[in-house]
This record gives C-alpha cells, sequence and structure tokens, in this order.
C-alpha cells in the first residue's frame, strides 16, 4: 500500500483528551479517531491489526471445534425478559423501539439469543455437545467510557457459547477453550496471565479471566513469582501456615487507649507490632450478624465470607448495629466475652500469644489476649486477602501483586439460562433436562489496545510481528531524487511479493517519515537513502532500534529474520 | 467439518411465513434462522458464504484501489442535522439515546460519518483522490420488511466512499469501481446487468445499478437482447424514429363518442389502433400547467419530464384544474384549439397522420387530426417509457423487460455532502473548495439472498463453487458398517488438505442425508457406500445431478474438475 492513498492521520500532538499511554498512541499514529465518547472509528491501519486479531481468533476457536455463525445485534426484549436482564442489566443497556413501537436492546452480549436459537434447533442429547462462536460489534452504554478502546461504548467481541449434555463435557470444552485462548494472546504477542475468577452472581462454578499485565489494569491480580499461578486477589486461597511464638501466656488485662481507634494507633500508642492485634468486624452475612477476626496486618475477604457462608450477601453492619450488639463503637471491638454471635476466626488468629483487641467499651482495649483462653472462636477459616510475599497456592514461590485488563473470560454457566428459558434437550433414557451452559469472551478491540499498551517506546507503537499492520515500512528519503525514487519502487514491488508492505511515498521531509514510522511501529523499516545508487538500503528493527545496512539482493532474508525475532 | 459438530437444522416442511423461493430455501437448508421481523441469525452454513462473498468484496475493491477501515454502527445525530437527514430520512432511520440523553441514528448507511471523519483529516489536494470502503452491519427500520435476507431491518453492506478535487478524478475511481463490482457479481456466479439508473434528488449525476435478474425484483429493467445495455424503464431514451404513413390528410371532424374515455374504448368504438390516438394529459410541472401528448398505445414518463424541465416536481393536474384549464373531464382533453398552455409532446406524435384526440368536450373527440395543422406543440422531445421491442437506444439489438434484485449501486455524489458539511480541501493555488465525492454499495447478505434466488432446483440449493459453504459434502451411508465409516473417516481426512468438506456422519437414515444434502447444495458430493471395501465411492454433481462412480484415488481430480466447471 502506498502512503499516499492510504489515510494515516499521524498528530504531533498528543491528545489532550487521551488519558492512557494506548489512547494516546492510537490516536496519535492515525489508528483510531473518535466519533463521540466512547465510539471510534477504526482507521486502516487499526482496521488491519483487528483483522489479524481476528483471523488468530478464528483459527484457534475453529481448532478447539467452534462453529462460527453471526447472530443480529437487535435483539428483542421479550428475550431478555425471559433470561430476567431486562430488568437486571440496568442502563448499560442501550435500548430502543422499532416504528411500530415493538422494544428491542443493541446487544452487549448474546446468551439470550443463543439460548432461544439452540433451544429451537436442539432437542436431543445426540446434537450435543455444540460450541458456536461469532464475532462482532457489541454495544454497553458506560456511564464512563475512558482508555480509548480500552472501555468503549461501541466494540468488537468474539463470544462463544457451549451446550451440553453433561458436566463433563463441558469440563472438556472448557479446558479446550481455555487452551485456545491461551494460544491466542501468545500468538498476539501478550504477556497475559490466565487468573482465577469470582463467579459472582451468575450462578456458575470456574471461571478464569484472561488479563494483560499493565498498571493502568483496574483488577489485582495476584500472581506466582515462580509458576503460571494468578487470581483475582479476592479469589487467592492463602496457604500460609502460622506457628505460635514460644512466649508464655500472659493474664488477660484491661488498659486504657484514650481515643486510640484504628490499628495503627493502638498497636503504637500499646508499643505491638500490628501483627499482635487482632482486628474484629461486625459483618451482616444474609442479615446475620457475625463477628469476624483477622490479624490486625489483614483485611479481611467479604467474598471469602460470602463462599464460606454459600451467602448472597455479605457486608460490613452499620455503627447503630455494632452499637446495639456489642455496646461501643467500631474501633472498640473485640471477641472478648462476646456470647450472642458466632464468632468466626481467620487462621491466623489461631497463633497469637498475648495480643490486643477492643474491649467493647469506649477508650479500652485488652491487652495479653490469648485465643481459646480469653475468647472461643466458632470456626477458623482463610478470609483474609492474600497479599504479597505469602506462598503461592499452589505451592510453587511467592505471590507478587499486578495489575491486569482483561482480555478474555471462560465461565461455566451452568443452567442459569437454559433453566430460565426452556432451552431443554432429551438425554438418551427420553428424559428432559436443561442443557449445561459455557460462555467464552474475548475483547477483539480491546486486545488491540492492550497490545499497544504493552508494547511502545517514548517514540511510539511498537506491533509484534503478528499483529502488526503491515511486516515493512518502506521509506523514500527523497522521492525527487531518481535513483531512490526507482529502487523504492523495485523494493515495493519486490518486498510486495512476499511481504505485507507499507511504502511511504509522499513529498515530505525525511525527518517526518521517520517521525511518523516509529510512531505507526511497523517491525521492520526499510529506508532507501544515497546509497541507493550502490544497491544499498539501511534496515531498522524497530523494537531494538538497531540499523543495518543491506545490499538489495540480502533484502529479504533480512527481513524475514526480523520477523521472525519480533 | 462434522456435521455432527456443527449446527445445519434442516427443514422437511415449507415455512409458512416465507414468501420467496430464497427465503423459503435458506431456512429450510438451515442457513438462516429469523430472531424478528427483518432481522435474522445467519447459521454456520451462512456465515460461510457471507465470509466468501466478503472476501471477493475485499480483494477487488483493494485491487480498485479502496482503502478498508470501519466506522461505528452508532452516529451522533449531529452529523446527520448537518447533512439536513435527521430531518428528511424519516422512520426508516433506526433513533435511540444514550445514558445521557444524547441523540443517535443507527447507521443505515454512512456518508456523514465519512464525510465528518475526512474533513478533519483531509485539507490538501495532495491528500487526493482517497477511497475508503467498509463491510458492516446497517440498520434501516423499514416498514414492510420481506423476502428474507433481501429487504431486512438489520444487514450487510459494503459500503464505500470516494473523495476528489476534479470530476475526472471521480469519473475514473467510478469507472475502476464499476468494474470491480461487474468483477465481484461475476465471480459470485450471478447473472446480473449493470444499469443505468436515476440519479433522482441526491443531486449527482451519473449512477448503475447492480440487478440480478429475477421475477421478484421489485424493479423493472430495458435491456437489449444483443448487447450489455440496460436501464431501470423510466431512465431508458427512446431512439425509435417514426415515419408518417402515404395516406392523404383529411379534414378535422367532431364526433359524438357517448361515454368513451379511455383510449381502448375510443378505439375501440371509432375502429381505429390505438398508435392512431393521441393521448392528452396535463401535467403539473413545478406548479405550472404542461399540456402532454403520447401516442395511445404509449404511456407518459414522468422522469423524462423532469429532466426535461430541470423540475423538482412532476405530477398530474388534479381533475378540477382540468377542468379549470381545459373546460372538459380528463377523458375528453385534446390538444385541438389549446392556447392557454405549453404542449409537450412525443416525437412519435408527430408522425401520426388523421388521428383522434379529445375535443375538450365532454363525449366529443375529433377525428383526423393533423398535427402542424389542427395543433401546434410547443416542444417534441422523447418523454414516453420505452417498450419490449423497441430499439436498444446503444444501437444493438432490441429492448426486453425483466425483473431485478439490486445488489450494487454506484454513484456520483459530487457536493451534496461536502458542501452541506464542509468537507473543504485547498487547491494548488490554496483556493478552498468542496471535495467531489462518490458513493459505492453492495448488499452483502442480500448477494447471498440473490444467488440462492438464482441458483436453485425443487430439491434445493445449487451454490456456484466459489461461494459455496464448502465443496464437497461427504456422506457415509451407513456409519455402522465399518468398512464405509473408516473409508470415509480417510476420505475426510485427505479431501479435507484440499478442498472444504462437510461430512454428514450422523447416525440418519440415507434417504435423509441425500435430502438434506441436495437441500444444502454444495457442488460436489461424495457418498461412501456398499462398494466402500473395493475403494470406490459415487461422486455427484449437483447442479446437473450426474452421478459417476469414481475410484479413490482418482477423487481429487474428479473433485477439482467439477469444481472448476460450476
Amino acid at each position: 500500500m502506498k502512503q499516499s492513498m492510504t489515510l494515516i492521520p499521524t498528530l504531533r500532538e498528543v491528545p489532550a483528551d487521551a488519558d492512557v499511554k494506548s489512547h494516546k498512541l492510537l490516536l496519535r499514529a492515525g489508528f483510531i479517531r473518535q466519533n463521540a465518547s466512547g465510539i471510534y472509528s477504526y482507521l486502516p491501519l487499526a482496521k488491519r491489526v483487528l483483522t489479524k486479531i481476528e483471523s488468530i481468533v478464528r483459527e484457534e476457536m475453529d481448532k478447539a471445534g467452534g462453529v462460527e455463525l453471526l447472530m443480529p445485534a437487535l435483539q428483542q426484549a421479550e428475550l431478555w425478559q425471559e433470561s430476567g436482564r431486562w430488568q437486571s442489566y440496568g442502563p448499560e443497556l442501550m435500548r430502543l423501539h422499532d416504528r411500530h413501537h415493538r422494544e428491542f436492546a443493541l446487544g452487549p452480549t448474546h446468551e439470550e439469543v443463543i439460548t432461544s436459537l439452540v433451544r429451537d434447533e436442539v432437542k436431543s442429547y445426540k446434537r450435543l455437545p455444540l460450541t458456536l462462536y461469532q464475532i462482532q460489534t457489541k454495544f454497553r452504554d458506560e456511564k464512563r467510557p475512558r482508555f480509548g478502546l480500552l472501555r468503549g461504548r461501541e466494540f468488537i467481541m468474539k463470544d462463544a457459547y457451549s451446550f451440553h449434555s453433561s458436566k463433563e463435557s463441558l469440563d472438556e470444552v472448557y479446558d479446550r477453550i481455555f487452551k485456545a485462548y491461551s494460544t491466542i494472546f501468545s500468538r498476539c504477542g501478550l504477556n497475559y496471565r490466565a487468573v482465577i475468577a469470582d463467579s459472582g452472581a451468575m450462578g456458575g462454578k470456574d471461571t478464569h479471566e484472561f488479563m494483560v499485565l499493565s498498571d493502568i489494569g483496574e483488577d489485582t491480580i495476584a500472581y506466582s513469582d515462580t509458576s503460571s499461578y494468578a487470581a483475582n486477589i479476592e479469589m487467592a486461597p492463602v496457604t500460609a501456615t502460622y506457628v505460635k511464638s514460644g512466649e508464655a501466656q500472659q493474664k488477660i488485662e484491661k488498659v486504657k487507649t484514650e481515643n486510640k481507634k484504628t490499628i495503627a494507633e493502638v498497636s503504637e500508642y500499646l508499643n505491638v507490632n500490628e501483627n499482635q492485634c487482632i482486628k474484629s468486624l461486625l459483618f451482616k452475612v444474609d442479615g446475620r450478624q457475625v463477628l469476624v477476626l483477622v490479624r490486625g496486618d489483614h483485611e479481611a475477604n467479604d467474598i471469602k465470607l460470602k463462599n464460606l457462608f454459600e451467602a448472597s450477601t455479605v457486608e460490613l453492619a452499620e455503627a447503630g448495629e455494632t452499637k446495639e450488639i456489642l455496646g461501643c463503637e467500631v474501633g472498640s471491638v473485640g471477641p472478648v466475652g462476646v456470647s450472642n454471635v458466632e464468632i468466626i476466626a481467620d487462621h491466623a488468629i489461631e497463633a497469637i500469644v498475648n495480643g490486643v483487641c477492643g474491649a467493647n467499651e469506649e477508650d479500652y482495649h485488652f491487652i495479653n489476649v490469648n485465643p481459646g483462653t480469653d475468647f472461643e472462636v466458632t470456626r477458623y477459616a482463610d478470609i483474609r486477602f492474600i497479599q504479597e510475599g505469602d506462598p503461592s497456592p499452589d505451592g510453587q514461590g511467592n505471590i507478587l501483586f499486578a495489575k491486569g485488563i482483561e482480555v478474555g473470560h471462560v465461565f461455566k454457566l451452568g443452567t442459569r439460562y437454559s433453566e430460565a428459558m426452556e432451552a431443554f434437550y432429551l438425554d438418551e433414557g427420553g428424559k428432559s433436562k436443561p442443557m449445561i451452559m459455557g460462555c467464552y469472551g474475548i475483547g477483539v478491540s480491546r486486545t488491540l489496545s492492550a497490545i499497544a499498551e504493552q508494547f511502545n517506546d517514548d517514540r511510539g507503537i511498537i506491533w509484534p510481528s503478528a499483529v502488526a499492520p503491515y511486516h515493512v515500512h518502506l521509506i523514500a528519503v527523497n522521492m525527487k531524487d531518481e535513483a531512490q525514487a526507482s529502487l523504492s519502487e523495485e523494493l515495493y514491488e519486490s518486498i510486495g511479493q512476499q511481504f505485507e508492505i507499507l511504502f511511504d511515498d509522499r513529498q515530505e521531509r525525511p525527518g517526518v517519515k521517520f517521525a511518523d514510522s516509529d510512531l505507526i511501529g511497523i517491525p521492520v523499516r526499510v529506508t532507501v537513502g544515497k546509497k541507493a545508487m550502490d544497491g544499498i538500503v539501511e534496515v531498522k528493527n524497530r523494537k531494538t532500534g538497531e540499523v543495518i545496512e543491506v545490499q538489495t539482493e540480502k533484502l529479504l532474508d533480512t527481513i524475514q529474520s526480523l520477523l521472525e525475532n519480533n
């Protein structure tokens, strides 16, 4: 492609309204333009990258046994009413009505449509399992669209849905798609982790998020410094073991701690470590009060509490409720003498010797508190957030934290939709059963942004070869120079036989061309300059910045080897 | 692909609500399912055909110098207000508002978005011409969606837009895309015509519609029985020449024609041919009355009148107005003695000798009327519709009529949008000028339907090889037979190396498999039956119905040659 024939509107200035690196770079390098808040045009370079990501996704989904189809963006309200999401989805669901006043949603996802399709067409266990996917534009009316394509309102997704007659079949397809996703993100060149996630209110079981590591991520990942283990921090089990100090138990004693309320204030005032303090919090678990104890240097994890009690809601009790039940303010709560509520403690509490806790009395704490002696715990469990330095739950290495951008999600839906929408099949015995479902998403346009976010330097984007908009950027330093112009045209032809090539044939200053080239970030740059008449060109590796002179007859091999290593 | 792993829900029954062949066949063969009126899911087979059509479109658009991008479906109301179409587009434009009450349209077309994009990014003649295209889902809220994918509310289009600094440049790109379209529809195997169309109110000049010939088409095409000439019937000029008969002029005479009002009634009553009658109609051209004369066997063409007068509106005068101006009812109008309005006559009138016309008096006509003698014509012009049998306007052959389905449209927009939306560039002299534009559409999902409409028999669809969902349909007559099952699996592998293959591995009766195969319409069917153990299979040509036995070692060659001829 000659640059004079396409549209690559690079910008010198950093756009004022762009908030993160990828957003700034994609605007500056002429990949995208905003049409409205959270709504973008993919200009020719971005469209090429999207096409490459989509091809990789298709290849791996097909290998994993998926079959592509295409469902409509306009979805009838009736389907969403059947699943109950017409009400529950909230204002992120874009709604409209047609000229006959029938209501529609613009699909943010297609569980309802696919479930209704498969319910109508598949009646027997013989036609299961079935894995269907599509690559499609989705709509979600984000409250605060931001980060460019990372959180837009119109975006491209690959969404897949699988239907099964047994959990084993779901497990098998889930694993196959999990592997396909790993391959897809590896092929895109991304540094990612498959992260154990919370299946939340969806009623599902296993779920993993594929996270691209990045400081701008909104989720925190706990990952092993040694193995591939990774989980959302709420989900990571704590496997640390705690050993009591050899110190002799002393007698409990009430001390005045005037105006000292937080763990930090109390531990400083009493000159003890935070890990000697017992943090006591009154929670409401499905409406019932529970006193929760974690060590002063730990944080209580409400997701773990929720799972422990198999509860629907877990929340901190309000101040008034704490006063009513325990007779004191929130900062003075402790377990000693408490008998009217259940006491749940983290495993770390069991190892505390001569600890400190609130006395359920304003301005007083107990010191020399010993669990089992001074108070009884109903149940010890893992109820705290994992921390950096904790052992990795898989037994390999220690935990580190990172931020991540979610680019993929695999999820065992179970029968959430098939039951609500009556997607039943007849099993071998002729019995009617709800289909078991899985769903699997990849943010295609988000993946494009995540790649730009992860691969760049102060001059621009650095595309991995597999998803680069072109392989080679050919630059003629001076198009008015006869030798340069003719060698460039010649190379444009010959390189173009083998590689995807963008040829900067514009009448621009060399400085402008080089700056644009670095900004756009095509892996290999070939510059035709003064040595054109000697058949010598300059080859630059965008990633390393390394520049070498190459005889034109060796050019194709040089390009090939640079691409293989990028 | 094994049929047990994909979703091809064939139907035995003809769906009650399907109105045309392609709609019935695409439903019955399991290609599509309706989600709501005019809104469909493309099931796996249809998705494959769409992908092939899209690839052909991309290849030819790229060759023609087009550059692909992707614009959003959600379009801000403000852009449509700038072009004036927010008001004028009417209820076919689907409108919605976001959570912040900002108004959007769901794009039925992208003139506004692309014009705003190019206006913002292209400022100089140096960056022109520019041809941009996209393949995208569009939305149009048809009043009466019908014919399946042919007139849907959510559909796939390829839309392209070109920007120019001169009319010559537009002409060149228009011609290039015209040729690309011809190649695209030829490669899709379609029997089509490029038809001269009316540029209508768009202010453009040249425009062609690509029409697939089909009885269900809504437009009538006048085409040459000899050359490639074709035009919408309103647009085809009449080049017929008319020669006066040798008959001597006689004296005009008023005769009583009680209750005879139509040409048919009068000609029968007076025992003259319809082509001896002068049909006289009072029109209003931009509000001004004009008496229009055409021969009794011809029809007046309001589009030609409009173009002749360069008028905005042309309509028949109402009865009251006719009475007021000419003093009689509509059925008695004639040109004799008329001096208060202009008289425009078709060329055929000039050759009439001793004709018949209304006498502007109830129940009376004139006979022996001679133009030039009994009345004067202000102007003779081509103002009638062309008819079957007329000479083709290009001088080659005669005109026939056919119905057509519009699958493509190329259009010289001129400056309609660039002026309204201020898309200006600086020319070589630094002067600001509106860009000259062209636009070019292909109905991708409609093309799929048009192919099914054109290629079928009473057993099902007959896909041309280039767009068939698979090349080969492999059928094992009895999957429980060891020899058949193992040869089938072997052939599935070996054929699959070279061709796209669908393998019916279902446990179904052979009759069901054969009927499904004919219905789906893959070009080559390979049946593994009783002669499996001898290495002999049956090969069926779907188009001709011809069946031959083939040794497996010759199978790939046989398939290849069948595909080349389909």
